[in-house]
């Protein structure tokens, strides 16, 4: 019974939280939350479950399972996500490996496993066993050759072919959400705006079989990005075991924040850079208790995958790194050097990219997204197999290039020229001159940047899952270890130039290349992301040591000032744009002058607002105003000619309560007037019923003044996280502002296109 | 000329924030600043700056300038920082040791200084060498016997007295704010309260030099919080050269919350931490930039630190550890019961203290702390003296609880009885019987541990500046070395155990006591300030390893959650409730049933509401209303009969208004109407010159109906940063809240004593 009456405005408003009607989902799709009524719903629950809880001993235990269901939560996504990461770093390995060759012992295993396992690999050579076979040695008995060399690299590309097809095929047919890095729409969605399915349990399935397969193939993509959207998705699955985080979007955000530090843990072993990240890039509501339960997630995920040990090393990083020397000050210049070629790259790729993306969203070519994914897999493995450096998975060549020359290396980069007369213990060798390996693999590497800057573009966008943190990375490292080799060799054959006479000593180890390929990526990674505390928290915990954090914060603050110099938003950032979403960004600052009045509606020539009054509208009228509008909600007001607010009302609470009143309340007809009053008049008999809607009126609307500046308005909206917001002046109401009024303003003020923000 | 009009409501209230009335301060001591006025007068600023940056290069490198001084700011705050932190480090260093004895080759040098400089010292004697004598020794020429015991007794004591006293002494007579950690009083100040002097040069200068005295005293207090202080007042100290943040209180504090984390990255060399302790524990307002910043200052200050290489050791943290063994699960038991001692040391101390400081303030004991200082010290030096363990310097006992006993460890607790057949490396010393030494040394560990518990809750708010990390770090490591100590000897002599048959077998190294007293250290330091994450980020910073994580994290939470269970509130929340500090604390959630009506003011037997109409008060009625009242502000309405807000004037503006109008303006008398309205009608000559005063008139004052929830009301406060919000209902002006209302109602609610929060 909708009208049973309540005698004061807070029992009034605490029913009307109550949900009166239970077949009513919150919010509809594609709709932004309103926070702080989100938040005011859960502290009526949390003050009922207390008041409860003195009751009897059950419901005692029911209030503490309810304390502590958000560390339970955090706990189930700390064990799915980094069970989920083990798995896929496992398949991926398998699968990479498959493309050139099997295993003959067990079919299952990784290249590496493979020869792990056999005892008869030497140290030398441990990548090359008997039970590893190619497929050209598998087929046709010959190892070597040009007919050997010609049907691997076929096999490569049909290899690489099959799985992208495979990826793309099923992101169309089961989970279109599937695609991506996902971390645009996982800002958007924490910022309050509902995607349903976005988070869903096939998008879950999917993503992560999708994901194997896209890293399998080859492309230029990483995993990162994607995981961090699987380990949103294990969240949104954990929050339906419990009310409190199912029933309410606010509280499910507050977990959301938590998975996506806990994706970032385990994708690189980071757990307080996987915080950070979500505290810097993704979140936007993030209060202490989050960043508690952040870490916990993030450290649970991180010791799970430990478990699990996909990299055999049990080591919790993805790129391991212990460098022998220290960094000196004269260094500083070219990994400021670094710094400004990361800015660069992340304004050439934002740009190039978002104008492709723009193009498959505007032309014929996004029809055919599996046609495109096919074309640019055949592209990249057909180019990537000829060089070493691109043939293998990315992370393993940026492992390489952080990796520091000890003596035991055997990789082309560290085909140094040896004095034979050299005593000295392993792991510190003195600079070197460069031999033949060096200037071929410096080759190979300025082939290899290209081809990755090129295909990168094209990639990043594409109907398949595809992070990019790996593919910058490997920008990065590339330039950076070419960097570092260029300084190595001049500090060894001009000891005496001014610049190296103090710290480059002949027999000295001083140059540090890998350090170089660190600082590289660093610099790509932050021109990309725009992030800076995060990455650089990153780095460190993969090296272990404050060492490096200078030359890694020089080159990331740079890269992040020459990128903002040509445009201020990051990737992420710029997709959100493209298709439009409704995300008010925390960092751009409003400075425009303008008023409240100025973005108001209705606007000067339009028709006025559309109110209801609190004891002149009949049920008719309401129901013509519902018909005719699609407004989210209507202000409530004394009378028009006074036009004081008293109220809003939700339109699907309007629409509720009328129906339900048609159907169950006897004497409500068209005619019968609707009173948002405390109490109805007595009508005489004769008059129809009066249907009484109090219970559903919001009684505290937020309300600003038309001479309050935009940039406050702009922060109230921001930090209050409101949908909309009523303007009035000396008390009568004028208009309102949405959300989405506030984003096409800000928009227009920006010059850009406002008519691409997604309705509300 | 104040009545100068302009056109529309946005021209108004850029000329009000332009600050007509140049004599005017913006705020007044222990006044609370309005965030929001603050932001939008740093846009306008900021708009002025870019719109001038067009007329000329001149102004362009003006702007250039304003735009980088933030950095310029950050990078002096971590140069000075740091430096000062050096300089500390090394006084400290020297005059703890001259209360034991001099240098006699240079009397500056402390005792590890004198005998590392002097070449007759052997390895095994590190630290003894003729160069460094005891007074004892050089006063009587006899080193050892009872005699010279006596009188080295008698001046540690009287070294002791001599610093405590010059510190409250120049503590009391120059600086009375440098008293205390100054922890609780800057959050309050980030928070928005003014208190003016707090960070002022000579609170430095003082905080400095008092800080060295009071640690070199041996008082159980540590210089961490005071070194967060001191880096706040060089932040302020460096806002004063830039008008953009000396001008501005918001954009001030922003500088300080950085400020803050250099603090911390000095006190323990670890800057990632520092920034997350600013981002937890102490700052209010903390947008990414700050965090960017604070980054940058932090690692600054830890790089200057590092440069001055105070330890002599070239590391940059406090206690530098390096274990040998992993953890294994089974010890999570000993950590979590570390945990629950933490957790009931820190409600023991926090209760105990504020007990104690509530006496301190409320009876005699207050009038003498010189005497208390006094008293103090002699009490602790004379107890300190014969226990090894406690005459040391605090940091010294907390680096050796921390050290793994590896076989050059001259430490009494390294005395284990060795296997003579033992030829393993160096470090990897398996688990042996414990000697006699440790026998000893637990006895003494444990008066220690009784000693500074007892002595740190007299110790802590005294008048001289106290740091409490030490010595709960202090308590937390004696502990947890005796239960690391107790189960390593527990699995030395009872292998053959169910629990520790698989990961314990004879001659294995399992157990390292060290790890426990570092896990101990930090479930104390959590119980004490409930800090978490930057605690365990800190911790993990200090060892370099991910390893130890989880016994720290395990620790950590436990010891929060215990101590939460006894209160809520930290060390820093119960001085600052003590001190009745407005300090609207982010994290108590509010979840009461009251509304806006509840606590707004008049209450219901009141007088009414003091209010201005805007076009019949005359001068003489508002300085009447200005006289008779002390708001900070008042209302203005359309009419008494309406109620109809129109927007708030502040009363110092007001005030100096009339005082202009009367001096400057011709015809503006008592009788003169005071209109607040665009256009004021044309009077007959006869009637008195009106008085025009929109251009002070706060055209967007922030409004709340009755019927919102206090709850969201805290919210917008907390959020928002506002002074004060007008309650409303359909239209018609009811009352006003100010934050101090808020806090009363708050405090109400808790049941604490509501008349204790300083006013406004």
């Amino acid at each position: 019974n909708v009208n049973k009456g309540s005698m004061n405005g807070a029992g009034n408003l605490m029913d009307f939280l109550d949900e009166p009607f239970p077949d009513v989902s919150t919010y509809e799709d594609f709709h932004t939350i309103d926070w702080l009524r989100e938040k005011s719903r859960d502290t009526d629950r949390h003050r009922k479950i207390t008041s409860k809880s003195k009751e009897s001993l059950w419901e005692l235990i029911k209030s503490l399972l309810d304390a502590w269901s958000g560390w339970v939560v955090m706990l189930l996504i700390g064990l799915l996500s980094g069970t989920l990461a083990g798995v896929i770093d496992l398949a991926v390995d398998w699968m990479t490996d498959l493309k050139e060759g099997v295993c003959l012992s067990a079919f299952w295993y990784s290249h590496e496993q493979c020869c792990w396992t056999s005892n008869e690999t030497t140290f030398d050579d441990r990548d090359k066993c008997p039970q590893w076979q190619k497929w050209a040695e598998l087929m046709t008995g010959h190892a070597e050759g040009a007919g050997a060399y010609v049907l691997n690299y076929f096999l490569y590309i049909l290899w690489a072919l099959l799985f992208s097809f495979l990826a793309v095929s099923l992101v169309r047919v089961f989970a279109p959400y599937a695609c991506g890095s996902g971390i645009p729409e996982i800002k958007t969605i924490l910022s309050g705006f509902i995607i349903r399915g976005y988070l869903g349990k096939w998008t879950l399935l999917i993503k992560t079989v999708t994901l194997v397969l896209a890293v399998s193939s080859g492309l230029s993509l990483g995993k990162e990005g994607p995981l961090v959207h699987v380990a949103c998705c294990c969240g949104n699955l954990f929050c339906s075991l419990f009310s409190k985080y199912s029933k309410n979007e606010g509280k499910r955000r507050e977990v959301l924040s938590a998975a996506a530090a806990a994706g970032v843990s385990v994708a690189f072993g980071a757990p307080i850079g996987g915080v950070l990240f979500s505290l810097e890039e993704v979140s936007y509501y993030f209060p202490l208790k989050t960043l508690w339960r952040s870490f916990f997630a993030a450290l649970v995920a991180a010791f799970t995958l430990r478990s699990i040990n996909p990299f055999g090393n049990s080591r919790l990083v993805l790129f391991y790194v212990e460098y022998h020397t220290p960094w000196y000050m004269a260094e500083l210049v070219p990994f400021i050097l670094l710094g400004v070629f990361g800015g660069l790259w992340g304004t050439l790729f934002i740009r190039a990219n978002i104008a492709w993306c723009r193009r498959r969203k505007t032309t014929q070519l996004g029809k055919y997204p599996v046609l495109e994914v096919i074309a640019v897999t055949g592209i990249t493995a057909l180019l990537a197999y000829p060089n070493p450096y691109t043939r293998r998975s990315t992370s393993e060549l940026i492992s390489e290039l952080f990796n520091d020359c000890g003596a035991l290396e055997s990789s082309q980069l560290c085909d140094y020229v040896n004095n034979p007369n050299m005593s000295r213990p392993v792991d510190d060798i003195p600079d070197r001159p460069a031999g033949p390996g060096v200037y071929n693999a410096l080759w190979q590497l300025t082939l290899a940047l290209i081809f990755k800057i090129v295909i990168t573009i094209f990639t990043f966008g594409m109907k398949i899952p595809s992070g990019l943190f790996i593919p910058s990375m490997a920008v990065g490292a590339i330039a950076g270890r070419i960097v570092g080799i260029a300084v190595e060799q001049m500090a060894y054959h001009h000891h005496d130039w001014i610049i190296f006479k103090n710290w480059c000593r002949p027999g000295a180890d001083c140059v540090t290349p890998g350090l170089y390929a660190m600082v590289g990526a660093a610099a790509c990674l932050g021109g990309v992301t725009r992030m800076t505390v995060s990455l650089v928290v990153i780095m460190f915990e993969l090296t272990g040591g404050l060492e490096y954090i200078v030359p890694l914060m020089a080159a990331a603050v740079t890269s992040k000032w020459v990128a903002d110099a040509f445009g201020k938003e990051g990737i992420y950032e710029s997709h959100i744009l493209l298709n439009g979403y409704p995300y008010l960004d925390v960092r751009d600052e409003f400075t425009h002058r303008t008023l409240a009045t100025d973005v108001m509606r209705p606007r000067r020539n339009d028709p006025p607002l559309a109110v209801l009054t609190q004891d002149s509208t009949t049920v008719e009228d309401v129901e013509t105003l519902i018909k005719d509008t699609d407004y989210n909600g209507f202000p409530v007001v004394v009378s028009r000619e006074s036009e004081r607010l008293i109220g809003f009302v939700q339109r699907r609470d309007l629409t509720l309560a009328i129906k339900n009143a048609r159907q169950k309340q006897d004497g409500v007809v068209s005619s019968s007037v609707v009173y948002f009053t405390e109490d109805a008049p007595q009508l005489p008999a004769s008059n129809p019923q009066p249907l009484k809607l109090r219970r559903i009126l919001n009684l505290s609307p937020f309300t600003v003044t038309d001479h309050t500046p935009m940039e406050t308005v702009v922060d109230i909206f921001r930090k209050l996280g409101l949908r909309q917001c009523l303007v009035t002046r000396s008390g009568r109401l004028l208009g309102i502002i949405t959300k989405k009024d506030v984003l096409r303003h800000m928009a227009q003020m920006m010059n850009q296109d406002p008519e691409s923000i997604m309705f509300n």
